[in-house]
């Protein structure tokens, strides 16, 4: 019996006639002879609301009580989910992490999915049960406290799911019908990819196209788990999305697969710091402690033993960064001339696996927004990436260029 | 070290300023050398929203999957309480039923609660922490699927803990200040009671007066647990309640406690029914099998060889039991001429250990109702209670006739 894991968002289980309609595409694969694990998340604004009770009773909670209040959204649809499928004939039933039990770390609200114990499910689907609903998001800790993923974690749960239980395919059902070359809504030559690499999708998830959780790229990576990411809404023969495959299933690619952009990005210049070993440490360890998610670093030669650093982060972690920094600079632990932060810029990828082996992809990068007349502020480059930071005024503007350059608007 | 149960409904846990003023109250018998076990509620509504989500999923559910639905609510609010909690500085955690785990029957939508381990909960007061916050109204089944208690379940929950924990007390906090002579809002005369035995608040819950869930006060009972009701929102010197307790422990009362009243009646009757052994089972079997709550029963000969049968049961629930009897009359195992529904009608109730030991308490409560013109329809009586059916345009003044006529008004 084949089996197949099928992730609905919470746009797509956002009203009992959105879980209808999930049920059905279910009902269609059990149809097909498939049996079927089912990961569902909160009704959408359900997890958002949730937090926001959390957030008004205390500024300072325990995240453990966090957990155990954000991860009830999810409980709700499961359980709707598996009414919804035996009104239409579908033996099944609902999960809990904690009934499964989904293992995780004791890192609450971003654990890590340690173990998924499979007999119990097994031995349901043995019995005749056609679909498991399982309550994405959600996991018990060592100490048996509900734990939770972080933000998207149901996609994680869904990739895992299928690594343990060997599944043949794992269907992420979201509001949009696929990966694109870049985002539609900036170029309307944007285009559907096929497929797409995991590593191509590894970076443009923590890119921010924000279509799977990043950690369920680097699972399904890791287990080569097919992943497809595919449209809730969308009409069902024509509805075939993105693969997110192993490099080597595809077989013809573009150079440059995307381009992406993050918009809410700042750049922090400390100018003239005092060079000298350790630094770099003496910089970054209390930005990392503040909890601040650098991003690009970048450092120059200023002058004769002192330096400049540049490093990006999220536009909302600027205050934080500028307290920790200023702390350390009282502390004597750094010492600078000038703390500059600029909140105008934005962050322009392009990401490909073909890169590795073509030459002067970066060089054509640059001279594309060149002739566009952007200024690029910071530069970095990875394996299977190029990202620069521009004023953001160009965001647009630069994505339609580059998009253009590379010949994305066509397939290969 | 010294145990209290406090339990907070619906409406003291409606909103994150009522939450608060609970944690108040739990923190001051904290400061006052307690520790305490809270029961919560779902947040006011929260249940209705799930159980209307459930009912627009499906007419025919699954009801473990509708306990697993309507379960969430008290997850949340438990969670928020420990948190509110921990920032007055009270040590505190949320325990959900199958962290416990409070074991529960099979018996989806409406179990009954098996076993209360407290080895872990001990376990953590002895490490310090001072407040447990259970979530109330749930378990787990034997199949380790979550159970739920029914409607006011949480008073079951809260009774139950303090059973199995040995505590000193068990208040329930409401949004009532305690238990009346009568209801309220129909004579201003009514009386708060400063106690009440068991006996008879087993009859007033059962009878309406929706204070209590009828099990919880069953199982205070059982297991002499001191159970007192009180305000959420009452001044806190002068907020005692009311102690529901053992009827050794009432020293003076009077010889009836209060009067209840129950306006969803239903008088049915069939009429000349074909007598002979066995016709009642042949009659209740039926409406019990259809989930009719049959309340009162009378049986008078009214021809030779025939009889009339009236019983009451609740006014929604006249429809199912007319399909059940007419089902039972098609196939030959009733046989009567009329069948007559008498949806006008109110059950009023007196209820008083003391009637045991004094006679004429009935013939009183008629002699009243015959002087203000009120014709009674059905009488039942137990040990401790007398109920009529009137005309319900007459509820109100059948009321106030007999809390005069009994001096409920005013204290011993």
């Amino acid at each position: 019996m084949s089996l197949l894991v099928m992730k609905f968002g919470g746009t797509s289980v956002a009203t009992l006639d959105c879980i209808r309609r999930a049920a059905g595409r279910v009902g269609r694969e059990v149809a097909a002879g498939r049996d079927v694990i089912v990961i569902v998340s909160a009704m959408a604004g359900e997890t958002n609301r949730l937090v926001g009770l959390v957030n008004d009773t205390s500024s300072m909670f325990d995240a453990r009580e966090y957990d155990a209040v954000v991860s009830s959204g999810e409980n709700v649809t499961a359980g709707l989910m598996a009414m919804t499928l035996q009104d239409m004939g579908v033996p099944a039933r609902s999960w809990q992490g904690w009934q499964i039990p989904l293992r995780t770390t004791l890192a609450h609200t971003a654990a890590r999915i340690e173990d998924i114990p499979t007999e119990t499910i097994k031995g349901k689907f043995a019995e005749g049960m056609k679909v498991a609903v399982v309550a994405g998001f959600q996991g018990i800790s060592p100490e048996d406290r509900i734990t939770t993923l972080g933000r998207g974690g149901s996609d994680t749960t869904a990739v895992a799911c299928a690594a343990a239980f060997g599944a043949e395919q794992c269907d992420i059902y979201t509001d949009v019908d696929g990966v694109y070359t870049t985002d539609p809504r900036i170029t309307s030559k944007a285009r559907k990819l096929e497929k797409i690499a995991f590593e191509e999708m590894l970076e443009l998830a923590s890119l921010g196209a924000k279509v799977l959780q990043t950690r369920s790229v680097e699972l399904a990576m890791r287990y080569n788990v097919r992943l497809r990411v595919l449209s809730s809404f969308g009409d069902n023969d024509e509805n075939t999305g993105t693969l997110v495959c192993a490099e080597e299933d595809i077989v013809e690619r573009h150079v440059v697969a995307g381009v992406a952009h993050s918009r809410d990005e700042a750049k922090m210049t400390l100018v003239s710091v005092a060079d000298r070993p350790g630094i770099a440490a003496a910089i970054f360890g209390p930005l990392a402690e503040a909890g601040v998610n650098v991003d690009m670093i970048v450092q120059n030669i200023a002058e004769e033993g002192r330096t400049d650093v540049t490093f990006s982060c999220p536009i909302d972690q600027v205050k934080g960064a500028e307290i920790a920094i200023n702390a350390a600079r009282e502390q004597g632990e750094i010492n600078f001339h000038e703390l500059v932060a600029d909140i105008d810029v934005c962050k322009i990828s392009i990401v490909g696996i073909g890169m590795r082996s073509y030459a002067g992809v970066a060089a054509k990068m640059f001279a594309t927004l060149r002739d566009e007349g952007i200024n690029i502020k910071v530069i970095t480059t990875s394996e299977i990436k190029v990202s620069v930071l521009v004023d953001r005024k160009y965001m647009e503007l630069a994505v339609q260029a580059l998009h253009d350059a590379f010949g994305l608007e066509h397939a290969v």
